[in-house]
């Protein structure tokens, strides 16, 4: 196993743990038992992942071919489960731990679409992707919107740590530094949007637009 | 590159585009913001297609190898966040791009499907699911029931439209033929269906059956 | 074909079976036209089969290859819809079928992994994934939250029953005798689960706990 090898390995692992922590907080918050904790742990950690794996054709996906995932999701859930009257005197404990989450998987996963060939463009999107996937999935499995649909600067973070990555592949950069240097920009990104609220512009909706909006969800289904 | 993949490409781009412009209408109407606009246009654009690539096994999908994708996807979605007060005056805006998307995928859907060697009844099948793929996701990630399992005859349109595709594929008919006469079928079929109301039989609920469905909603998860 | 994979096809057809109909009732109930509770059928049916395949890399699907899949989920959504009201005098259907089609999928889904190479743990954690797939699908796509992460004992009686498969298959036992304990000790924990009420603990929710929950579902996206 090389450097890169054993680096991509350890930002995934340690992505997975903090994702998979988001996914069993918000399980607890969702008054899941243990087992629907255990489950989120492992889907809010794994599928953003499993998806990118799915997507590049390497198949079985590292989460199911290798352990340490399972185990390291499991320990989140655990953790969480018995030390959560702890944890939740954090301030914002899923947004920051999602924030951390983001920015490892952002860059493990444009390096892993660089490896299997991808283009850079599409390899920064698929870090994107591979970030927020296992965010949109928890987000689904309790019925509610996806936070990284609402969110300020959040796919925009994963997206610019991504294509840090990225561009210092195309430079000959060595991965270590353009992987801290792009996992630092979106996790500051994230964290300055969450503290003072920056985000992104919302479309004007005239008056005709909102009726139409309570119609379609009062009446319609076309 | 020969004239029928050019063809099932063009289709690809152009059913992108539309779904694509929905899906932003959707994201909008949620008063999701700029970025939150540009994923719902990307999803309810191409995540049909990418689970039709996935599950015949053309990894990585089209949508993520080709940029082209993803250009059309962006611009759609830019489109409709700045041109929204004027986009939004048409009449049933949503509903309609949606037809004229569902014709796209479903007829390019299953002449893809048919390359891959899967069976005609299989291939008619794949085209239906490439045309509801993106817009199921779509209505997933903004927390509704899918606008496919209620719509009149959505699911049908976009199976009538696959379906002629793999029959004149069967029968020997050229592609550009066949496509055209699925395509217009799918999209007629969903007009008419808009438009006049036409529906699918609803199973008969007995009274014992609605007071199931209360009890469930209201309190059980067995 | 040997005899295992006569016994796994067969298994896999009958859990496809009871699932669909677990699909096509809960169709019903949300009021779906027909081609809803089809489409419901066949989701509920195959998305855990499709999803363990595509993750495994058996692409195209057994569930697409092999049309009997698609055969058995409509006329499981067909059989729900002309015969409903006879159907919900059953008390829980939903519920009965469910643990019968949980019971199916977890001893085949274990056991494919198996024959693809997986390692036992991933093999009983990917048998409970193809037990849970399905159901998790069909309740997202009616914008609910899956019974798998409220239900009793739902992912541990996948699990339990999948694991015996894999320790027979480590033990050398004939697969017919594991599969068939497996499936009776998955059915026999879930119905337990239902009738008395057996559940996983849940987590200690301190008061903050509970007021960061409502302040999270109120207002803001943190």
């Amino acid at each position: 196993m090389t450097t890169i090898e054993t680096f991509v390995r350890v930002l995934d692992l340690g992505g997975t743990f903090v994702f998979a922590i988001s996914g069993a907080l918000l399980a607890v918050n969702r008054r899941l038992d243990l087992f629907g904790i255990l489950v989120l742990s492992f889907v809010a950690g794994n599928f953003g992942g499993i998806v990118r794996d799915v997507l590049i054709g390497a198949v079985p996906p590292a989460a199911l071919s290798d352990g340490r995932y399972l185990l390291v999701s499991v320990l989140a859930g655990l953790i969480t489960f018995f030390l959560y009257s702890g944890v939740d005197r954090l301030r914002s404990p899923v947004a920051l731990f999602d924030a951390a989450g983001l920015s490892f998987f952002a860059v493990a996963g444009a390096q892993k679409a660089i490896e299997f060939g991808l283009s850079p463009v599409m390899a920064a999107l698929l870090g994107m992707l591979t970030g927020i996937g296992g965010g949109i999935t928890r987000d689904i499995l309790v019925a509610e919107v996806p936070q990284v649909l609402r969110s300020d600067l959040y796919a925009v973070a994963a997206l610019a740590g991504a294509g840090i990555v990225v561009s210092g592949d195309q430079l000959g950069l060595p991965y270590g530094i353009s992987a801290l240097a792009g996992g630092l920009l979106c996790f500051g990104l994230r964290f300055m949007a969450i503290r003072y609220g920056w985000h992104l512009p919302v479309a004007h909706l005239s008056a005709q637009g909102r009726a139409g909006v309570e119609g379609r969800k009062d009446g319609g289904d076309n």
